[in-house]
């Protein structure tokens, strides 16, 4: 029985988490539960899952709600306490953007098992985070499909792979023209071809930011330089991710995308639990797997943070923070599909990188990057 | 630096075994060589890797032979004796048919290491085998692509699979009608479109027979029900076979169709070792893999050897030995490509099955399954 702290409870992640708990009861327990604004559903959450700890951003100002859930006989915590917590046996990390920064630190720093769903958080401050884990002896545990597929397929090999494949749907836009692109919609954005995700991934997986995001996400989950991650758009969504070894096999790994599958591998590790609500591959209707290089031409914000990946320092904090504001201004219509890797562009442009930066120095580069992009916006709107 | 004791080094895996050897020679060195008839190759081999000891089929009544391996500073030994000599790490068993069986189970019995390439052993007398490797701590490693996929997608996992997913080319004439195959010739059957082998495999990889028989050895080698195994055609010959886990997660091994590839992860298991002659994927050209549901209408053996693979006993054994003659006499030009696999059904329909056989009824039911091809076809002549 392990027991879980799961951060950002009442996101696509975060609710997903729940429903393997939900599926297998005599492994899992919910130690935990920190969301964001969604009280109600935290409300709910907590009704079924009753852990002893909650976390909210609304706790402190919101006094009705506060008193629903000590009535339900939880302590609150702040996220960070909770991500720390000596009876979490697990902490998953599926917060999105770098907000989820601070939790993952401090789990890091405290020795824990993470199993962790927020990129951002590696992908602005990797270097430490790594650091942080190999001082401790923490160990990060991926939940991102990629991610996962990588680890699955490192399971048991003594030599590090001398390359990773990197599989991505391609997104919705995957076949637009540059015509047709600067016409995208958020409605359109939202709509993603093979996996059920939260806005702001779903909007990084339509420009492919979030595959750079994954390669970045990669260089430091497995040690593996920029040049030797392979990214390969795969529109079904079967292949995860492969990896190659030093005496050229390549192992891949497969499954239905449902992410409930790499969360509950993450959850169960090393063990594999058998679970009947998740799907299995029909391999009497198995036929083909098409894979295709991808276009950075078409999709810029792939290439600006292999680029930047390569790059490190605050630039990988100043990329995601930049395209989290510009997505945001996506999503509540102030600018366009392709504005987004254009502002996030210009905000590289003008960024001044310090190499090997302190925290500090990266939150000082994720807040100018996200004021930038407010202060563009505004300009090209006169 | 590990020593190698080949069996069969003058066919095709003995051969690119030594190409394995001739790459890595800071990791392994030949201990002994053992062929069958080829004798000139053998002296050369002899001559470049100085073996201590060797077996050949000719040694008894060729006196030059003898001379000229003796003058090569060479001991003789039988290949039971060659198969289980305590100097030997790993005993490779390249040999081809049912005639391999006396050194594998020598080997098995005296605890060896074994890199099996030899299928017909295991599917002939697999029960025998595989109690006896328990007992004695005896390693079966497989040499097979299929089943060394297999074995590779199942490292460090520690549940076993629920599924293995066996990949088939297809072969020469997966897309023959009935009527193309009846007038199927030798030079037909013996080309290929993905693999470089022997003789014997070629023609039953046309047949799918060697499908059929890979089945009941991943039966053996992984302990999986027959019924668990399913068996998938890919042309192209890159997934080499998939293997499902209880989670509904899929691994998958790929690489270019090379033998050397897991003859030398046989070889250096638990290890990877890099080799600039192995060939590598090329992922700016990795555009599809296809897969197709075999037809056992037009591809009979395949379903015979599923079927003798869930009846057990001495069955397999003679599926085996009636196949082997059959081929022979294809090969001879005595028989059609069609007649391959008549004659292996009217054989079994004759058999009367021994369950849990020993390895005299097995070796009786083989001799007779070889007898009574020969006699067929002599009735069929008439």
């Amino acid at each position: 029985m392990k027991r879980l702290a799961i951060l950002g409870s009442t996101g696509s992640i975060g609710r997903q988490t729940l429903e393997v708990v939900r599926a297998l009861p005599e492994h899992f327990r919910v130690l935990g539960l920190g969301a964001g604004k969604n009280i109600d559903l935290l409300a709910e959450q907590v009704k079924e899952f009753r852990p002893e700890f909650v976390s909210c951003a609304a706790s402190g100002d919101d006094k009705e709600t506060k008193n629903r859930l000590i009535a339900a006989g939880c302590k609150f915590l702040s996220p960070e306490e909770m991500a720390c917590h000596p009876d979490a046996d697990i902490v998953v990390v599926a917060t999105s953007g770098t907000a989820g920064l601070g939790a993952v630190l401090a789990a890091v720093q405290n020795n824990k098992t993470i199993a962790l769903s927020n990129k951002e958080s590696l992908v602005a401050a990797g270097e430490i985070i790594i650091a942080a884990a190999e001082k401790s002896g923490a160990r990060i545990l991926p939940v991102d499909s990629e991610h996962s597929a990588i680890w699955q397929c490192l399971n048991g090999e003594k030599q590090a792979a001398r390359r990773i494949i990197l599989t991505a749907s391609g997104g919705p836009f995957k076949d637009y023209s540059k015509a047709q692109m600067a016409g995208i919609t958020v409605a359109q954005a939202l709509k993603h071809p093979s996996w059920q995700m939260g806005k702001k991934v779903t909007v990084d997986s339509a420009t492919l930011m979030n595959k750079g995001l994954e390669v970045i996400e990669a260089r430091w989950l497995f040690n593996m330089p920029v040049d030797n991650i392979t990214v390969l758009i795969h529109p079904r969504s079967i292949v995860h991710s492969m990896v190659e070894f030093v005496d050229g096999s390549v192992k891949a790994q497969l499954s239905c995308p449902d992410m409930r599958l790499p969360i509950q591998y993450a959850l169960s590790y090393p063990d594999r639990l058998a679970n009947p609500t998740l799907p299995a591959i029909d391999w009497s209707n198995f036929t083909d797997l098409t894979f295709e290089r991808p276009d950075t031409d078409r999709f810029p914000c792939l290439r600006l943070a292999i680029e930047v990946g390569r790059e490190g320092g605050t630039c990988p904090a100043v990329l995601c923070a930049a395209d989290e504001a510009a997505v945001d201004l996506f999503l509540s219509g102030r600018t366009g599909f392709i504005d987004i890797a254009r502002l996030v562009e210009r905000v590289l442009e003008q960024h001044r990188k310090v190499t090997h930066p302190s925290l500090e120095e990266i939150m000082a580069a994720d807040a100018w990057a996200r004021e930038l992009v407010l202060e563009l916006v505004r300009e090209d709107g006169k």
